[in-house]
């Protein structure tokens, strides 16, 4: 990782913003969005009810209910199924039920970061004209992989939507997103970092792959490579399929973390960002690891075949660690050994320290200050 | 309505599935959802929760969280963006408030059919690429509309999803989707039909227009005319101009209704196949209709130009009535009467009978049998 391979290095280095997205266009109306959104939150008195505002610029959004919390959040898979439908011509196999727990990790473990019990999930499959439906083999894997899904995250199917949408959704394409709402109960599980601190442990979950995140910096990579997909990133592990390990979900843990008693003060799932999301919270604090997690071979190729230094692969990509929880620092090890019991390898990775706000991953030789993420 | 217009019928009719939504290629895969979906209820148990069974089927997804039922959908706008951007083109007028507030009455006024009082919405704007976002006045429009129907139905807008997703949705469009969240409560509120019988009145409320349903015909049919979207449909009023009037908000209407002590035996939402969803309910119960509502000139003109009889346009088009509440027979009138103290033309326009299941209108000698609307 510290040094990109010469090989890979006849190309120029590939940016995330020169891979298709252009934050600069898109930010204007986030930011206009955000503000308006935020104008609404008195709307709840009209109901007896009030937003819990420091939802606002979290992963999901918080209504204190009376009883408990309500958390609800809509996200979308992004263009991995540009992958999936690129590996389905080359190898005929249909990868829809991956990206089908690919779309509700993205909800899932958005809306369990503050604490929140994921209960019903809503369905929203665009695709482009009627015709992408008489696929019956890939329909029959999404709708197999989404349901495994909510099944593996104890949640509700609870509907949806399947618009044909031709001329708004490309010819044979479908956009899939996912909705979920889940109950913050008992409401001291609201884990929006009030509770963070130095003292507290950074507990990494592993990663099974890229998720879905940084895929358009992989499907550029694809063109630049002579086999495209079917390189391999590993014996016997092409690219393509590398790509579409599905997300791992992870209201399992959080749901067994609250089982066995261990507080959760604040959690971060490193989608977009890569491990700048560790310094998502706005409090000035500081984040030193100490250890990291093996880096699964497909982000260890990309890392290398686009050129980066570490700082920005772990700036970019997970880097194997999909999800990040602050935790009591007596209580770490339990926290890991929680989180391992469910299948999820974790490691208690490092600390949060005074302040000021930055990230030190002291293995690489990595500093990220606080304007390295500029979400709110 | 009785009879198509000799100019228009120079066409042969258009039906909805020349205008291009085949449903027995997307029925299969929706059947197949909602099994898998329906067998992933007993999730809910792991949180001390269950469905509401009798949910499934109806327009939202009920869970009985104890202290009140939650609710939830997503809805997305359908292809009505499509025409705010060619008008935007005709006439460089921006629409794009208009069609916000569509897309959150897609997802508000399926909610309010079960009795809940919609809480927070959440934003899903997937655009073709970061360039949708460069037309400043365009985004703005969106935000400003989005705010002020959530406004308007006194929810909090949570926040969302902004995606540019080239490759998937085309250059220059966007995919607009909502989802909301509501909480029934008291539980007596729930108006999945329970009550619903015979005695029981059919009051229904005033559409705008065609809302955002049937959009498809109506792009066909401006394909068909030779000023397109720049017809007049009524003096001065363009048809393009006047398939954008946005879609009535119901849930001011139903909120009002609660207040006063109005029991909502049923409610349906007249979306795809316009009247037929007055048979939504699963009950053996006969449908009778005496009184019509006005018929807006751009639905009035597209049942002409499409050369539609009457059981044909009110089979597939709102013609006038955006939404049907059922309530008992002694409160139809103070039911029309807290609507119309909303702002909301109401009429009490018939009355539930004993079975066979079949809807009457009597002004238009129009029977529609049971098997007119299969969505279960």
């Amino acid at each position: 990782m510290t040094e990109p391979l010469s090989s890979a290095a006849a190309h120029a280095p590939l940016s995330y913003e020169q891979a298709g997205v252009r934050y600069d266009l898109i930010d204007p109306l986030k930011v206009a969005a955000q503000r308006a959104a935020a104008a609404t939150a008195t709307q709840l008195s009209a109901h007896g009810m009030t937003e819990v505002s420091a939802s606002r610029g979290e992963s999901a959004y918080v209504v204190d209910a009376g009883p408990f919390y309500l958390a609800s959040i809509v996200e979308c898979l992004g263009s991995k199924a540009l992958v999936a439908d690129e590996m389905r011509r080359l190898t005929g196999r249909s990868h829809y039920a991956a990206i089908a727990q690919d779309t509700i990790a993205m909800a899932v473990n958005d809306l369990v970061t503050v604490g929140a019990t994921p209960l019903v999930v809503q369905a929203y499959w665009a695709a482009g004209g009627s015709d992408w439906f008489a696929d019956a083999e890939r329909a029959h894997e999404l709708v197999r992989g989404w349901q495994a899904a909510c099944e593996r995250c104890s949640v509700a199917w609870g509907g949806g939507e399947t618009p044909a949408l031709a001329g708004i959704v490309e010819a044979g394409r479908i956009d899939l997103a996912a909705a979920c709402t889940g109950i913050v109960r008992p409401k001291s599980r609201l884990s929006l970092g009030d509770a963070l601190g130095p003292g507290d442990a950074i507990v990494l979950l592993a990663s099974s792959g890229i998720h879905a995140n940084g895929l358009s910096l992989a499907r550029r990579l694809a063109e630049r490579l002579p086999q495209g997909y079917l390189t391999e990133v590993a014996p016997g592990l092409l690219y393509g399929e590398a790509l579409l390990a599905p997300t791992l979900l992870y209201a399992p843990v959080t749901e067994a973390l609250a089982a066995a008693g261990v507080p959760v003060h604040y959690a971060a799932n490193t989608t977009g960002h890569g491990w700048r999301k560790l310094l998502r919270h706005p409090k000035p604090l500081g984040y030193r690891v100490h250890t990291l997690p093996p880096v699964p071979p497909v982000l260890e190729f990309i890392a290398r075949a686009a050129g980066h230094h570490a700082a920005e692969a772990y700036g970019t990509l997970n880097m194997g660690a999909g999800f990040a929880l602050f935790v009591p620092g007596h209580e770490a090890e339990r926290c890991a050994a929680v989180a391992r019991a469910t299948g999820v390898a974790a490691w208690v990775a490092g600390r949060v320290e005074p302040g000021p706000k930055r990230l030190v991953i002291e293995p690489l030789d990595v500093v990220y200050e606080a304007d390295a993420l500029a979400l709110r």
